[in-house]
């Protein structure tokens, strides 16, 4: 693991962070560059939480990463999964109470049971809480018991759902459309601003097109193409963008690569036998794994311009 | 920079490869870590070529970036392209000397007048030289001045064309069609095989998609999907697949990190004077930059399983 | 124009359909075919209003015809348009009063102001109201004043307004989404079924493709795929499905030449100073000339089957 | 079937042709009409072959259909098809001698063998033939045997063979590419045009989209969009364009109304079969009722201006 510190760090915030460093047992190897300072870590026996060190004085932020399951099931399972990605430094859990399924007769979600399950979540764990709104409804109660509205890719142009979480004190996670352009993305975040709620956050999480290999195809363009025109944080979302396990990583990898500030990432103690998404859940193992490799890469990708 | 040392790699290994970099003057930090040995190295004053090392006992693989002209124009552009390219560590200079126009009335290439000025190059800088056929007569010219034959996207489906660089002895490099699903671009590649010529690279370039902010999409998943089920190699070219100068570094640094074997990068000594996709081209100061940022996440990626 | 009788209409009713058109004074052609007799009509000076032959006995069914403004500007613009399309025989009139709009800063519709000139429109001339609603309190309203409900593309997958429309008395046109599939369009039309409204019309108006000479990519394909594995009337919008007004007709004549129930078409008194749409909007003559031109491919097509 | 005469037709002329229809024992109606007399037949058992009319002075010229198997497979399966082509009153017989296969494993067509029989059909029924070339030998070939060279949609930016066609004295056929824009196509009708062959005839054959409930979806918008740039005729492929069977007729239907010049359509006389593309051949029965109703369509279409 790399700590990178600041352009501007001093020489006394290095020192502290490698104090921190040694307190923990391990072994700090400052490495100063031209324009920053790293420290290397090592002596460590698996992936170091990483927040022993991002409040730090001098030390630059980590990469955003919000994970949990598609669809809350039960305690049992929100809470096994909630474990592991606290263990793993991340700071927000993601759990759909209300799910938009495509056929009327499949599982809908456990609504407000399971933002009462999300809430327990947050008061365990200390994670703060994403999860999606359907409706206005729906807002009054993801507002009720999470701190993170998620409108979902088939809500983007859903403009009342949108004026209402522009009236809301929480935070908007806006997923891209499946067909929407650039300008119908960041047009249907200025409906939520328009109202006077600044905070969004936007996802890319893949596009239809005629390519089948994927569930959708990843646009990763779109992150520097969003950079260069709106102040507005984009993550990425690889378990949607490309639907199959295997290629969750490398795609999250990537995304963080391109200049992403975030991932959402599915993970499920049992995805075989998930009530949705199942084929695209990440395991606790593999997400375990995925944090530390993405973390390699923003390391040295901090620093880089993107534009 | 850090060098990362194969798995299996001795202490002697370790020792030699500090050695040289003392040797040049700069200072290493050798990092040894659970699974393999890093050497981090600073000091340095700008990029180092990696071809110092990658020759050395027990270093790991490094990745390969296929790099130049869309076309070639002149010696002097040529040439200018060509030195970059040759500082920057990189094995292999791409230049058209056949270009595919969608107008007939756009710069066609010079031809084998362009072959003969790259061929100069492979002399001068011992570069090995890729370049793009169109038919049957220009693979014949290729193969007398090139070292590996490009198959463009416009002819992934150009059965004619796959047959004969299938009884070559030169490597091909096969870009996936606008419109091509793997199954297609893999069949593509069968007809070579089915000739004889085992030597088949890969190529994502991007597709096409309703989604008018880049040129193409580039399909970054496509690279994990090869991966299962094929054991070509298999490149990206970010120029194309953004057709925006601005996103090719980007992009650049998402191919590694989504575990690509190389790049294919457009670099020019004056973009704006190109007589071909000049908007998409690197200049020499920037490619230089890229080169440094994808060694850098390839470096953290390399012992990264894909699948 | 012609008159086409059902394959089982007997001599007394074409007789009967004879002394009408004579009636209005015009020149009647009794053409006996293999299957099925056609009247011809001459001696008309333009088109003629088919609502006076559909309700006599034996006379096979007509396309369906929806037509009017994109949106409801004016009380002066709706009645101009709304005179011209009772004049052409159509019985459906369609005008937005609540405007899905990309940006929230474009016109977004009259809201109830609008709906209560569509319903005076009702009054006036006899025509069914068509009109989109966007939410739960928006279906209130088009309840209230129209007599049909239209879901628009946008909406397609807002599962909570398809439920709402599922427990309205009214028919529903429920548009098909710009990138879904055949099966989540009809999904969609099972969510509002599932809640026992039946009266579902299908809509097809284009899908979002690579292709840029239109608007979008109108998939008349959809057509017959849709009666293969559906009961539900599918009708076509040949103005969204293109966004340009020359298309407009040739692509209606297509529609019905297809297979389609009817078709959705916008008209403006004004198309250059429309607020919303202008650019694919018909001209009142060009309305009039499209019905007739669309009629004719009905006669012929009439007793074609499909599948 | 309506005879549709002339706009400027004179009452001579439409005596003619009432004397040619009784005279092969059926009725004549004449229907003089505001702009132009169309003249219907009845008493006629089945469809009637056009070509008694279409050489007659005054009146309209019929829609051009090309019909044939995808693959010439053997002399009795072709002449077979050739047979009720002919009959139909179709003038062009197309069948594939060089098969543009996407795997190196399916059957390749019969070559030259394939293109003598063409050439005996010709000499039997006396239709035109058209067949595919795939390169610049191929060529040679169909230009020794056939009288149109089909450009497939794979080709159609091989630049090399479009120049090489453009160097012959038939007429070429360019189908458009799977993910061609508009422009592409003109401009690759251009590399043949600026080769001296002007008789360059587009086809419209489906684009590659998301929307997989086709092999293709079939773009009936880009005719109107040619007609409004190009003076070059277009016609339509719903064969390929829908790739199944039960939805040829009714697209075949639809290009006629949306104005195309002509249909290519796939016929085999045992669709199951077919070496290549059974899927969406029509049966001889299937092919016959097609032609029965793209004509009655064409006739009502004839004088409807499409711009």
């Amino acid at each position: 693991m790399l700590i990178v510190m600041k352009a501007d760090a001093t020489d006394v915030q290095v020192e502290a962070v490698v104090r921190v460093i040694e307190g923990l047992g391990y072994k700090a190897h400052p490495m100063p560059g031209a324009s920053r300072t790293a420290i290397g870590i090592t002596g460590n026996p698996g992936a170091i939480d990483p927040s022993h060190f991002e409040n730090l004085a001098g030390v630059a932020e980590a990469v955003r990463i919000i994970a949990g399951p598609c669809a809350v099931e039960s305690r049992r399972q929100a809470f096994a999964v909630a474990e592991v990605v606290r263990r793993s430094g991340a700071r927000f859990f993601r759990g759909g109470a209300f799910k938009p399924r495509t056929s009327p007769y499949a599982f809908q979600g456990l609504g407000e049971e399971g933002l009462k399950i999300l809430a327990d979540i947050r008061e365990t764990y200390g994670l703060k809480i994403v999860s999606e709104a359907l409706d206005e409804p729906g807002v009054d109660l993801v507002e009720r018991y999470a701190d993170m509205i998620q409108i979902g890719a088939r809500s983007m142009q859903n403009f009342t759902l949108l004026r209402r979480v522009g009236k809301s004190s929480l935070p908007v996670l806006l997923k891209r459309g499946l067909s929407a352009t650039l300008d119908e993305w960041l047009l249907a975040a200025e409906y939520i601003m328009a109202e006077g709620n600044y905070q969004v956050v936007l996802c890319e999480r893949g596009i239809r097109t005629f390519s089948q290999h994927t569930r959708n195809t990843l646009d990763l363009a779109a992150i520097p193409a969003v950079r260069r025109i709106s102040h507005l944080p984009v993550i990425v979302d690889p378990s949607h963008g490309t639907g199959k396990n295997f290629m969750v990583t490398p795609l999250a990898r990537a995304a963080v690569a391109v200049g992403a500030d975030g991932l959402i990432v599915e993970v499920h103690d049992s995805p075989n036998d998930a009530l949705s998404d199942g084929a695209q859940a990440l395991t606790l193992d593999q997400y375990e794994r995925l944090v530390s490799e993405v973390r390699a890469i923003h390391e040295v990708i901090a620093p880089a311009p993107v534009g």
